[in-house]
């Protein structure tokens, strides 16, 4: 018997703090050297898009055993009128290795992007924290906003918004003022004022780093979770050189794919001990933040130990609550 | 939507006269160069078993991408009445990527593992071949023999058939004497006359060489596709010396991960350069069988084209039927 979870169901079975709770415990795990994530597979040629194959498995209480796929085709919108990325997740028993449920993997996609985030906020974030900026506007930057208000405990009071497309930050600006209800911002022109705020998020699909290092003021915490290939990045050598603490999801899998930490490596600013994993914060190996003034840097590629972890929150929580439907097969 | 296939389903609509003639395209699309097979994943600790996470895509006119995760726990009998082996097959549309199809991959498995022989046989075996012997006699050994047939033109008249467990070798007989109308004769002990069939297939679960290569007769073709880790075999050296053609599924796959080859490799006894690849044999890059008296060798470990043809042909059966269940997630 298969549970299958469609895009309804997985929303009505997840919540962000829920989220964070399994995206940190999935780093905790990591970090102990209970969670394997081997690198995944990505399939290209013949095909016009690209597919990723992301299996991981999390020991612990935890104990799940899910795989990925999720496929990024451009042209999909246009072409197709269909999303660009697409996938799902198929999950195992972890005892008899069973595909016990199958659910869409879109909606856990975003919202476990968005819990790296909150757990770097909650962990390198200045702790009076209330306000933060946001470079892209799109669906994987609104769960960035949500992540943040509930790892500041609800306490994010506003948030500045800069989008290239101006009907995305408005229609951002209108979904989370509703949900939140913190007050959105929306920037049309990037000025120092955008980096005031204490917390900055680049959730854009730039390529290019998307501001100058000088701009970045101390006491700052900054995500980046756009740009995942060895040329691309959005924060430019300047940031990563000036910060104090230089943090991946998964030092491994950043050292091999981001360019906002490759690039500044290969140029020589830093070297790769400089980067810590956030699991290893979060298990007390490595310090976090040291003072109030220091800039704190969390740079994440994703991993499939984050979609383990949620897959594994929303399959308990469909079976306890007889959510979605069974299939023999 | 998603078209869901159970195990009737995919009973339903898969032959193995089709599956062969999938099967020998997806070879034939690895020699072309259409076809991609990364390395699989392997997933083991913590979990008591084994997962498999095999993707490939084969273009030219087959077009087909699919990634099967198939797990290996042997305490599932006994422990779990369950089967040892279970998997699905989640297939995506090439030009989109979306899942369109999800199907139970056990009997797939069973046949593209019997047509793999089966392939080996329509081109290694001597024409005139009317009689096989079997080292095993489980649900994957029927498959090789009914493969065997089907590659004879249905001309194979004489099985004879060895397994520790009497028993299975009884249901093996009373199955394909029914299925196939052709003889079969239970072997207790392997002697000599076990080696004077036409064709010699090995399909047991024994990692130790089923028998001296000096039983080997001029003119058997010999497929094995028992053993696939670097230290198992079920052919010994003197087998793979003897013989004039050797021969692999994929031998990239071979050289990897089957000890029938690696074994004699290390030992001196033939190198790489004597393996040649089937698929380089059917598009003719490669001379096959010379004469009436060589001693052909094919051995496969399982590689994911043979799967994702086999997958397209059940899922394009399955739509142009109406078979099957679809889902909307």
């Amino acid at each position: 018997m298969v549970r299958i979870l469609n895009k309804s169901n997985v929303a009505e079975l997840l919540v962000m703090s829920d989220a964070l709770e399994y995206v940190e415990d999935a780093y905790r795990q990591l970090s102990l050297g209970n969670a394997i994530v081997p690198q995944r597979i990505t399939i290209t040629d013949p095909a016009p898009g690209l597919t990723l194959i992301m299996p991981g498995i999390i020991g612990g209480e935890m104990n799940a055993l899910a795989t990925k796929i999720v496929s990024v085709y451009k042209n999909n919108p246009e072409k197709y009128n269909m999303p660009t990325v697409l996938g799902k997740i198929m999950i195992q028993d972890i005892n008899t290795g069973e595909i016990v449920g199958i659910m869409d993997g879109g909606l856990i996609t975003a919202m476990r992007t968005g819990a790296a985030t909150g757990v770097s906020v909650k962990y390198l974030a200045r702790k009076d924290s209330t306000s933060m900026s946001i470079f892209g506007a799109g669906t994987q930057a609104r769960k960035q906003v949500v992540a943040t208000y509930w790892a500041l405990n609800q306490k994010l009071e506003k948030c500045k918004v800069y989008d290239v497309k101006r009907a995305a930050s408005e229609s951002f600006k209108a979904e989370l003022e509703k949900e939140l209800g913190i007050e959105i911002e929306i920037i049309d022109e990037v000025k120092d004022e955008f980096f005031q705020s204490d917390i900055l998020v680049a959730a854009s699909t730039s390529s290019e780093p998307l501001f100058s290092g000088e701009k970045i003021r101390d006491g700052m915490h900054i995500s980046s979770i756009g740009a995942h290939a060895p040329k691309a990045r959005e924060l430019d050598s300047l940031t990563i050189k000036k910060a104090n603490l230089r943090v991946a999801g998964m030092k491994e899998a950043c050292v091999a794919e981001a360019g906002d930490y490759i690039i500044p490596i290969n140029e020589g600013i830093i070297s790769s001990d400089d980067i810590v994993s956030i699991g290893d914060i979060i298990t007390g190996k490595t310090a976090g933040r040291q003072s109030a003034n220091e800039i704190t840097i969390f740079k994440s590629v994703g991993i499939a130990a984050q979609d383990v972890a949620v897959a594994k929150l929303v399959y308990d929580r469909a079976i306890k609550n007889g959510i979605g439907q069974d299939i023999d097969f």
